[in-house]
């Protein structure tokens, strides 16, 4: 039984892979093809720095990074060295996320734009707040050795829904600004936004992939029985780690 | 035991009344103060009833109806009634959303603007798309007396995973609406969005109130202990009911 659902554990991984690939990769080539590629010098090629890393930071590497309770390879055995790559991971995700941030900023001041005024960037900071938030806690509360057991098994459920809930604004922020984004650089042009034309398609749909990798991300970790079980609690999923092969 | 759950629950509540009305309240505001008010004829004014009905279908009754088996008084007693209220409050929802597009897509008919160009209406479209498939589906199998307890149960967890996951869509929808809405108004003005004028600093509010309202309907419906307790399977939970009063 735990080999079948490792079977379909692992199809999921691969699904999850593969879109979280695409998700990047859909992101770098309308950043080279249609807006003229990367640099790191104050320009516009330096804020097409920001919607890759932010992808990959906030939605790719977090999103895999939320997941690592999920392998059955961390139900058995201890569970320090799985909390160090989750909070490995996750920090590697803040690193990526906080070069995005460094990339909009200095474009910004650069070229004397305001920051922080659409409902994009306020809802972007808010969810990189509450990531620094997040890691911090937890790195205080799960691997810092002082909190007891009671306190650990209060804040897991809030740590959990907070994980998810952080990558649900990620999300919006990331559909928000894709959306943002083509307005400003699809107007002033032979066939701006609302003429559909081929960039628009392919930034949309991109769009829809982060759309998906999320959605299948929260599935993985909220939905799925695939879950280390509670030692001492009896749930109806341990069968799968007694019973099993 | 159970009395104390119930006084958060209601506390919990009154939260997330006052959140829905308020979101729903300063759309109204946004449209009627800034916007120039309401219209069925058309013009930019009918296009106002789109936020307003989107926020009040798609978020605040589609959050509401949601939660219909947190209610105390639903966990006890036959779950017929209580599956009524939750098709019948969906069904509101739905209806609301409908008349919300039947808004958009008329301004742009009479006035020659393209319709389902932008990421916000591709990923709106696909979150009433599935709303409308949730529910047919729901119905079928949780209503229509055919399906067995076994079909039931298998769905049961998908109905609750994709019914979280449409909502989480509709606030990504909303949120790009808000910001796009107020790039397309607040452009050519003196106080243009990036100047932060008074409209933009209430219509980010009213997108943040309208995050806040549905993070607050996810924890609710996901990890709260609110929960029905399913019969004959013993779960954590139960001793709520079980030790309580």
């Amino acid at each position: 039984m735990i080999r079948m659902a490792s079977g379909w554990f692992y199809l999921s991984c691969l699904l999850l892979g593969s879109l979280g690939s695409m998700c990047i990769l859909f992101t770098i080539y309308w950043m080279q093809y249609w807006r003229g590629g990367f640099a790191w010098n104050g320009s516009i090629y330096m804020f097409n720095w920001h919607p890759v890393l932010m992808v990959a930071g906030m939605v790719v590497f977090y999103g895999g990074a939320s997941l690592v309770y999920r392998l059955p390879q961390s139900w058995v055995g201890p569970k320090l060295p799985w909390k160090l790559l989750h909070a490995a991971l996750h920090l590697m995700a803040f690193i990526l996320t906080v070069v995005g941030l460094v990339a909009v900023f200095t474009f910004h001041n650069h070229g004397k734009i305001a920051n922080l005024y659409s409902l994009h960037s306020w809802l972007g900071i808010t969810a990189v707040f509450l990531f620094a938030c997040q890691w911090c806690l937890g790195f205080a509360v799960f691997l810092l050795p002082w909190a007891s057991m009671w306190l650990r098994s209060l804040l897991k459920p809030i740590h959990v829904f907070f994980g998810a809930a952080i990558l649900s604004l990620s999300i919006a922020s990331v559909i928000s600004g894709i959306n943002e984004k083509l307005f400003f650089s699809l107007k002033n042009t032979t066939r701006p936004y609302n003429s559909l034309p081929s960039e628009a398609v392919f930034a949309n749909s991109t769009g829809m992939l982060v759309v998906a990798f999320g959605l299948l991300v929260l599935y993985i970790l909220l939905a799925s029985s695939w879950k280390r079980p509670e030692p001492g609690i009896l749930t109806d999923r341990q069968p799968l780690l007694h019973d099993g092969e």
